[in-house]
């Protein structure tokens, strides 16, 4: 591992909110949600920087017409809370805590686990609203016995203002950090805020847990960041009750690994006017993750929103020679040897000048939720700010995160660096305001 | 090979140049050159659409600020020549015509040479200013006779004055298409104008033959482009003499296979604030290009052209935790099995939260001449285009095309991106003027 | 491609067969079969040599003991057919002949195939016995109009009788190198030959039409290898009835790509007693055959077949905490762009000393006709070499041609060397005889 | 890391020499050599078994003529040392012991470096005889202070006998661990014993320091195994001076990733007669090793050892048109960010049916130490056998170790299952003696 003394920034403006804890609640205290706890803390001892978060290591041009202006970290420039103010929540069906959660995913190497493991301890998780109906391959055993689904979004509320209270947070976020659900299409349930009230005392099929968690987190007033590709607030019902009660929401899942490398190449192939005739993508990943994905109903839904990104980027229908024949294809495979890492292996087929064919191999060794975590953090922070600075519905905005983004209109963008474009050009604006 | 129907673009504005024939010159008549001209012939003809080019393919958003406006192809926007009034023209100190330049180049399959081989013979190479102690791999049969480099630029500025004529051109653009040169700093010669005279007078032997092409250019008032990495345009006494003329100059290396995968990748692990440890980078080639990169002067041009990339698009000096200390190694070998098709096989060391190490490995399998020929027109058109709108010296809009882009100042841009916006805000501002 | 001129061998000896016309009968007249008489014209005209081809180009060392003693090839060595004494026919329910299924397939370049078209078109294709309920992703459109198996098997011997006679054959052999077969076990019709023959009048569900075919040739005393994973003459009632007529049979699934270089490497890994984690392999393929996986009952046979190799290479039993706890995945991914050409990408998890993790890659850009073309060649010389000399039943020693071979016994060997070896050393115990 | 159980096998045959310690004495006491230890140590305690020693995980077939024949344990067939019996020792210029070669060589993690430090700390190295000529990138600072090389080679002797009695050591044997001492031809000095000798008095400059630590095992009786590509006993005065005492001599050349994957895959590739075209390898890594190689004197030592492999195993002699014309080129580059792991890329072009052109690319991630460790605690016990069943001089049986094998006539073995079965043949011969 590389050691990186990571160096507290000088610079402070006096309009930063150095007041009031963040607290930040994760569904699915497992991986990903205990590596981003232990991140925190490691770049709070400052023993290693908090390497892949842009709202802490990243700079923003300050005027982005003018190449020479300033070009400040973005922690600086933007009023977003600092690490020191924020506590970690969550709730999980299995793991009693984030220290377990951390041994079970076997993230971390023992001693960037030893160093912390007291505080990790101390992230207690609460019972899980869970139904093994909608991720098979996992065995609830710390779940609410609740059985009405209405009585279920109750008692996460009282949770939620259970955990502001006793931790004495100015101000919550939620990050939607669990398992994968089955596959749905939106049904009549999703339709309106009535009717997904009245399908909760009803306890319709269709509603999952995860959109209970959103119900109750917007019901508190708590902006809402989805990490997974199921359904979640991108369905009517939920996006009427974050404008009602101007909340923000975005999603969804979180742009790691191989979509990740996807949305950096398109654009480039793209920009050269390079024909593409075809993407085979396979991922093998060995933990739960993969474990849940092996089950056909996962892996549709995370297969749904892996296949999108192609074709908002190439745009077919402006140049049909080039991109009008694309085979696109995504396969998931669980397999045990990868632990925690992720192998994304890439086969890109692209012709050029007089039709002649060529071959680009990606292939990714990574690590999903050393991926995904400084993923959770930048969510947290820049929805609490977006919240803060009176924003509601859904932040379009914070795209640059997620595999399938959620945007007000029909136009989605894929492309990372325009992305990376809205998101400066958001930041600058709320700034501003 | 796929097969793909051009359909010719019906949009047409009075605006655009219909009259007027422009020849293009290159330098190096050889597999890249060659393919060039197959190419825009099959264009022309209807059979395959000139995939991999900009001016031809490529589309231009009219307003920037407004994703909704017009997104016209750039040949319609633009008042650049149109393909069938391109002549061809070169030297070789090898090939007697471009159908031989073909047929030794292996690029193009016989069905695809064979329908155009009657065009191709008639692209005669004219006798070239060739000296083995610069490509000390090749041996010139084609060569003028004259030992005194002043006169072989006089000879240079003939032949350009008896094909402008010969071939009723109204406008003339010339493309280095040759083998890329020793390793050579700057020296005295190269400081000014003068000195670079009178060097050409003495035979100064610091003055490599690519650069007598280049002064031939610019004192006929024709724009140069230089797709070789070796000193040429990017002396001061080029320069000079392209601002006291007002001639368009630009450069160097195109940026074709490993590179330009190079300056896709590199972006997106920056905006994600990913670190990197290091790039190792392997390239294997069995052409020309291949053979005369054998010989460590002429790789070492190379490699100082494929080296400096990486610095400008991470800034290391504002993030030094992440891209402080990268080992970057780039490697050429020559390998005769791969033909003029060539392999790039990099290895990317990353890191991430915690400071977790994980690693991209990138193989290409593509085609030099094939990526190449496209950036030649381009350049061709695009600084036709410059010159008719009145710009001389360096353009550094066209920085897109090259893997060491010159500019006019001390910041040099690599990010494709950053470089693709230059390029369409240059070319909306040449349209409005 | 290679340009490689074959050098007929000089050595002859008298004992060899040149009297005599063997026919190679293929049920399945498509891309391998094609590609297999293209090759063997090819072969026969001079132009090419018959690469890959053990019968052909490969040695033999006449006494194993003695590395000294004399290697001649081994078509000088054993008594095999020779390529000019060869006549192919088929059957298929697609193509009307060779010519024809050699367009579709794709697999050869224009003018190696328009040099021997005219040959080609020769071989007219046999109408089929076909059923598409074990190739759902195939339309038959040659196909035999007869509903009952049993007059499908007389109309196959009439058809290999008519065969005989018309092309003057001395001998016969058949090689199926048809689609995969959708997923089978063995039921009560495959038990017995008593069985299988009431079967055939009973229209009996389970029995297929490449058991059909199998059926007819033994009948007629010809030859029987199973180029596929489906079952064929891998059943009781196959077995009792090749044994009855000492007709020789084996089989199955050729081994070319990526179970090739699977059987190549697990040997290597073994012999170094590195242990062995997981071995993941993937697949992606865009010819008839990926058309005809793609459907999962047809992948269930050719993964059991794909699967089944590491076991009896690494002996579990022996070296438990090597070998005991491997996860071996195989998937096969129908993707268009990649045509007949074939894609096998391998992520071998290994660890050494101290339990050190390490990994391996494989990516074998192969082609699938190419390869087995050969193995169809070499499957019908030495099988016809088998039968001349008495061999009856499985013929054992011809596992090193197949996937999942067909053994006398229990012990199932697939080790390429160990096949080598007992493919060498049945050769010199047949020559000795 | 896998966790991995070893269990001590129980068969026990009296005729096993369980008495006397065997004292191993490596030169070079870094990153190989302390691996080596502390591996050993992990085996006697229980807690990893020696995963890649044949000498101790591999079984051998008794009989090799009956496939059902008993498949002891090596170690329980052939009366080998005990690893319980086993004592270490050795040389270095920079490290104090093996503790802190350990350390700096970064192989082990952690936890498994603390659970031995202290018996590692109690391997101290003895000063070295260095000479920074022959490997220029080292600066070596536990050096013998003794300008002449005859008194250096007595020191040796000095060293040796101390050692053996201090020890308590029954047996010696030495493995050269050291680094790959810069390219040299044999030359006068190294013809026969005697100018050797006087070569040594005279300070001949032709004498690397690895002959000296050869000529002083020799001349104490202690069998000597050459694990770098420097010329070492394979010169004629060593040879004579091996048969002269009756001392066991092999070499040369560890063969870990890189070449052992290519002595896998070639035999492959050719016993299906697929055509070889060209064979490019390219090899990073980061440690000692890789540094001493970056020096071009030192690289073609190790370049020349790594190109040799192919030729005998492909015998172009006997298939010229598939073998006549191979490009094979081999690279190594230092790579820092790769540490002690070393990564392997090759791509293989490779030729079928017809001609058609097939491409295999390999990726080894591997570890340098971890691979070379087993085969160092082979080679002792097998080189220790042979010398007390009386062999002497070369030891071709051996080759299956190396990547340039020391054989005694004028054949050279590279194909790993043919040096497989060398090996298995020579035990059981010894066995029976």
């Amino acid at each position: 591992m590389v050691q990186i003394l990571y160096c507290v920034s000088m610079t402070s403006d006096s309009s930063l909110p150095s007041n009031g804890r963040l607290g930040i609640l994760m569904p699915g205290l497992g991986a990903v949600a205990s590596t981003v706890i232990a991140g925190v803390m490691a770049a709070r001892n400052g023993t290693v920087a908090p390497i892949g978060s842009i709202s802490q290591m990243g700079r923003i041009q300050t005027d982005p017409g003018n190449l020479g202006s300033a070009k400040p970290l973005i922690k600086d420039f933007a009023p977003i809370a600092q690490l020191d103010d924020l506590v970690f929540g969550g709730w999980d069906p299995i793991s009693a805590n984030a220290l377990e959660a951390a041994e079970v995913a076997n993230v971390l190497t023992g001693p960037d686990l030893a160093a912390i493991s007291a505080e990790l301890e101390g992230v207690v998780a609460m019972d899980a609203v869970f139904d093994q109906k909608w991720v098979s391959r996992l065995e609830g055993v710390r779940v609410k016995d609740l059985p009405s689904k209405w009585d279920q979004a109750l008692a996460l509320m009282d949770d939620i203002e259970r955990f502001r209270t006793e931790q004495e947070c100015d101000r919550l976020v939620m990050v939607w950090c669990g398992s994968t659900e089955a596959y749905q299409e939106p049904s009549d349930v999703h339709m309106s805020l009535e009717a997904f009230e009245q399908g909760l005392k009803d306890n319709d099929d269709n509603i999952a847990p995860s959109q209970i968690y959103a119900y109750a987190a917007l019901q508190s007033h708590v902006p809402y960041a989805n990490g997974a590709p199921n359904l979640s607030v991108d369905v009517p019902a939920m996006i009427e009750l974050a404008n009602k009660l101007s909340v923000p929401i975005c999603g969804k899942d979180f742009k790691t690994g191989q979509t990740l490398m996807k949305t950096l190449i398109a654009p480039g192939l793209k920009s050269r006017m390079l024909g593409l005739r075809g993407w085979y993508s396979t991922n093998i990943l060995g933990n739960r993750d993969g474990q849940v994905l092996d089950a056909p109903e996962n892996f549709k839904t995370k297969e749904a929103s892996k296949l999108g990104v192609l074709g908002t980027i190439f745009e077919p229908e402006n140049n049909p020679e080039l991109y009008g024949n694309i085979d696109h294809v995504v396969r998931i495979n669980y397999y045990p040897p990868r632990g925690d890492n992720k192998e994304g292996w890439d086969a890109i087929d692209i012709f050029g000048w007089l039709g002649y064919e060529m071959q680009i191999k990606v292939d990714f060794l990574c690590r999903d939720s050393i991926l995904a975590a400084p993923l959770v953090l930048d969510l947290a922070l820049f929805m609490d700010l977006a919240a803060q600075k009176g924003q509601s519905g859904i932040q379009d905005w914070l795209s640059f995160y997620f595999k399938a983004p959620q945007f007000r209109g029909d136009r989605v963008e894929h492309d990372l660096f325009v992305q990376e474009r809205l998101l400066h050009d958001k930041l600058r604006e709320l700034v501003a305001s």
